[in-house]
């Protein structure tokens, strides 16, 4: 099986059940949440053999992140500690106009002070490819060093790079974000950003497809994704530019789509899949993810088959 | 009161909470689901008392069948055993294009032993209607049988014989259910079938008006109904041709719909009402059952009155 | 900080979980239910010190009435009593044609017997607006009189008065209403009414631009506000008609949308809002009381003036 | 099989989940809760075709009640009607020294006019047993009129009279109590009475073998069964007096505990047990409710057995 | 109404249903939790005008704990601020061996940087009784330095003062606390402290009794009060001793007890009461604590009143 | 890390909350719930390397199972089929008499035809210690053949064997569980049994510590050991004979108690602990177990030792 290695927080995710306020709510609801993880969860269902680098807390919280983990197969690599906390978050989700409201509490969280020494970097080295955020270089200094220690160990290590822009504004501003991250594009190989992140953090403000050939143009990544929201996604790879529409789906759990498009393709790819057919991989495992409570994709090759089958029979009739 | 009496499979229905998927679920709904005793629950609600026959484990999960139906008025008829199972299946349900995912696990049920012989026919005799659907004969070639013996001994009582097709892809093919079902047919009074199992088990092609009145011209049916899906239903009945439109309905819960369909169609027949009359008001109670939870149609006939009387003023207005 | 009093019934309100029939419930979901107590929730989370009078019984269901409101920082002011019951409802919403059933359950309530001389009117003489609805005088021949009664204490104590017609045809016929309300209508200063309830009871029957002004025009009002269900307001004040668009919203919780608005305008007029101002805060206020389960606005300031901005944006562009 | 029919009031009691306050509880649990249907219920369960009159208002909360009572198979036989309303009791459940709160909310209930005339005393002709409690006369003089008309009217058709004192001491007083049920103990076969409302309303001091001998010299009964609380019951029949010890048993869900022992003692005593063997069934039918939420003894002629069994055996041991 | 003001720290606890570990939990139950809120809540609840100061994120999570304090009627007085943010814990409950486990994330919270200077001392200053505890200046340098200031504010304002030492291992060494409190005790004119912290930080190894006289002897207190667990309490007051065993209760819920002890203890002072009198109905309120969920002392002065009377009862006899 | 293979059948356990019955129940707790996966999960949690054999079908709810599973670490090695079912069981907790209900619902399950051919044996050969029960061999014909083969694979790759005898009196008879398990014992090293099923079975009917030393003295097993239900255990080892004291616990969650023993005691043996080091700690599991909701032993190596250490205390003191 085709390894893939993730590095990033995961957050518990306390949400109040069904559109209740967090003000007035009697339970949460909880849920591990977070980029990385999410990515690994979804390629790990998918048929890669997945693990998760971080720094979790010696306790039950810190325990609740890792069964949340591992129920989906997903091995994690981490290093438990005394110091530090479980960050967390709060969600609250409704129609407009309240919308979905998130209050990070994330602050001091154990992760913040992971270094490459302490990891397990042995896992970035067999894997096949290697996947961070732009969320983990956010978080402070030091792991926006690991960051970037661990994209170049991946390197040497003729692991394949994979980074998702995945812009933050809680965590910074959209400066901070361009200058740590164009640091890091040179280490990449495989580059994902939304198209609205590209304008704001990366000031390419043509089309999708404008915006992952000008990507392309200036850096040397083996593939450029854009994604488009509900949209579907563009990629650029090897000079040739694939369009890829969504695949219609209800909106009910939109968190964790975009990870969910991005462990579908990498799945698909690391499994032999071309540049299109890991993009459709995506775009599937994004549309099922919208229906699926919690951050994780809870999706089966099957399933993914499925939709993809019945999205190319709709266009087809 | 007009007596209405039914035979077939009641299972217990799982299902996870909202979309939860059952993979990562906590807790199981537990509902009871069988064809035959959703027309029960929907006919006695509306006026008819109704009865189920069939055969049960002794057991906890049996005894919970039967509070189930007994809860809304219905009379259980069944041979308690040692012997067999109580089937169940799970219940997935989401938004496109997760969809809804059903798993049975009715394999081994007590009831695939039952036959006439053992079965409380007495109240086939007394009943004015017995009903039955093609699920029935598809589980067993003991029910097969069963089927079969019970609507001859209505027809000998003078008991008039409804029938619904019910074509279940995961039971048999179309062509074991047609070569059973067609045998059954000379032995029914008023059929009913969805439009699709009319092409997919009967090969009739045509529109629903074309599939009724070909069904009544090839058979001696009192009456012959195809419902459509969302889009209502055509009855054929001495001669005249009825169309009836669907009552418009969000879909938050249809499994279970055709069966509220027929029990209302059989409920308005029973109390006096014209074929056009029960057409709509199955139609009706057929839109309020995908508003309610479970399978069961938990409706009253001033809620059933109430939507005709707005689908009509909808249409007059 | 300004100050409103208000006056009339809160019911514990009592709705199965989801979609649920009260028919299959195993649990009921509890919320206090009042329209004057749910103008006073949406304004003291909006800034104003807002209070409750009323007459509850003493004991744990009237206690479950106190602690709801006291949670959103509403101070009530109640006699509490041996005599006569906590009223409740029994709500069930589904989507058509199942619709929202209501069962009252409100006969021989504490309130009752409430009279001007038992409540603690301070606090209506210290407000700045005094508010009731015309639910109040329908519940009891001693409530009309007092609704009166407190109504002319305020004009004595130069408060500012608010009503709120609120028809309830479960209550009394618009007759009764009409000859009623009529008598009250020389004691108000703010008048509110939903266009339907004007034609209903008022027997106005034209546009509500025309009704709003014909209301004006017959009468010695501060302010007229006809609200048009999800389509917006329309006020008479000073001799000027203003007209407000409906904020666009989801429904899935509509009851107390109305009690939001005038919470909203009224607030916002106290905390020195145009009219024209407090029609839109009041808007945004329903709009995201739709969003909301139970009866009770949970907004904050920010939230509406986000909702304002989202919806005159969408406008603007 | 032998025939029960009963007659009373029945409630819906709210009851927040676990120890949770009423004043607190988000939620509510529902269970249909009354002297009569629950010894209908545990009687039909345990072997007798049980039935239960009454007068119910035509709403959803009534027919909750219905459904509640059907689902044990008791067959209501019921007056539905426009006036009046469904009673609620509020029940919270904790530890001492919090204990047990009970707060009726009964007052206006429906059934409080139910007079012979209008029920359909057929059911209680043609019975075996007639069964009704103190509590029933105690709810409004039309009801104590009623009461002593259908025993009367049970003891012309030669249907034995059942009768379990059953003081509630938030009804009326002991005088009141005396007064009414002196009258009616003429009327009763089977007198059912614990020890301590012996002793509150009969003004019996002594110990129960004592109290049952005095009430047998005393009037004119087939059986006097006295209950002891979780110390078993004596009866004296034919001269003969026979004690019962209780069945050991935990004590979570105390409440019915008293009808469930009178519906098992009746469900011997029709199916041909003695009076010892019907103490004993009672007593263990008892120890089983004790163990289930609800008001219902929701029990198996096995269970009952099962527990006599272990009850017998841990004596003889 | 007498008038008590507390400051301290309120968490957000968050416990899995029941005794379901955090690490499988799928929700956890909210509730407000903080040692010197829940005095105010336990006070105000019976009958003294409680306030609470402190500091709060501007957030969902922040807003939960003041509708939570709200909800019993305690007003808060708290600066809102963007910094820092709400603290909270997790809370395992399980039969031994595996026990309560607490697992605090309280690092970071807004609340340790208030100082005097910012909060709204006012209330403290019209207040009767300021009360704090020794978790107070345990959680951060800046919160020592504002405990000494606003027990000295007291001072000068004439407020009594009272403090409970509340030693917390999690937080601080003994000496730590020992070293800083012993500062403090100057200040404080009703003491609290239970055996066993007396012991591990005040060194006073002597019986519950001994440690009262020694504290009484060695510091300038108006009333020493030693608590003991299960055991009930002890008091030295103006020279004399007094000894108040503990009310029976179950232990379900027991967090909290020791607040609801020093809640009644002061609201009965307030309110006239003498200290053994104080004595009496504080362990009557730690007993009903131990019966209801949730930290707060859901109590009413009737059931502190019932719970005295049982429990005086069962010693008389 | 040491390593542990293990094969067996796992159900789905579908259990009402609480003491709910079956037959009212609203919705059923899930659980993952079988012997030697139970055992696996012990281990693993206490750091050993585990994992299961099993086939499972391809299905929504074997994926539940799969999901539970690993969430505690366990890596589950099973064959995925078409064929078969997902066998579940009922399960009904109450007080005395009621007690606790076990329904099966097994039959027909996927494993029933595992074969040793098709199971991945390689993760047996590779372990230092395979470990099957006496419930495997009692579930078909196949799966008696397939346990001897196993057992005998593993000899031969020089695995210790480890075998509980868990007689299922609702899966065989004494009688054929003795003559399958006989020829068993050969092939084990390590053989546990508890004394009630040492008599029932085997016939022996001594002490605990004799049955130990007879089943010694017959037999070539490494280590014997017999628990004594809540009173510990027993073992002989290397002609020593050892006894263990259970740990005192709480008893709301027993099932799964004796393979929380298994676990406990393997883990200790797997990581270098002396025979009475490893009763101890199985001691302590099992004790924690009875705390858990649930089949799985939800400890910690650290809970495991602080049960460990209070209960030496316990008795030190």
């Amino acid at each position: 099986m085709p390894e893939l290695a993730t590095f990033g927080e995961t957050m518990l995710r306390l949400s109040p059940p069904g559109d209740e306020p967090v003000e007035t709510a009697g339970t949460f609801e909880v849920h591990a949440a977070g980029a990385e993880s999410n990515v690994a969860v979804a390629a790990q269902r998918l048929g890669v053999e997945s693990t998760w680098l971080s720094k979790l807390p010696e306790s039950p919280p810190g325990r609740r992140v890792l069964a949340a983990l591992r129920q989906h197969g997903v091995e994690p690599a981490v290093v438990l500690t005394e110091e530090g906390r479980q960050g967390t978050y709060y969600l609250e989700s409704a129609d407009p106009p309240r919308g979905r409201t998130v209050t990070y509490d994330r602050e001091g969280a154990a992760v913040r002070t992971a270094t490459a020494a302490e990891l397990p970097t042995g896992r970035i080295e067999r894997a096949d490819v290697f996947h961070t955020t732009g969320i983990t270089p956010a978080l402070s200094a030091t792991l926006a060093t690991t960051t970037a220690d661990l994209l170049e160990l991946a390197q040497e290590a003729d692991t394949t790079t994979a980074f998702d822009l995945n812009y933050r504004s809680k965590l910074w501003s959209p400066e901070a974000a361009r200058e740590t991250v164009t640091d890091l594009l040179d280490l990449v190989d495989r580059f994902v950003v939304a198209d609205r992140d590209a304008e704001r953090v990366l000031g390419l403000t043509g089309s999708p497809v404008e915006t992952a050939e000008r990507l392309d143009a200036d850096h040397d990544f083996e593939t450029v994704v854009v994604t488009r929201g509900d949209e579907g996604a563009v990629a650029v790879h090897d000079g040739q530019t694939h369009e890829q529409p969504a695949v219609p789906a209800g909106n009910a759990h939109p968190v964790g789509t975009g990870d969910a498009f991005v462990g579908g393709y990498l799945a698909s790819r690391l499994q032999g899949g071309s540049v299109p057919d890991a993009l459709a991989y995506g775009t599937a495992t994004a549309a099922l993810k919208r229906t699926v409570p919690g951050d994780a994709a809870v999706v089966t090759p099957a399933a993914v088959e499925r939709a993809l089958a019945d999205a190319t029979g709709g266009i087809e009739r």
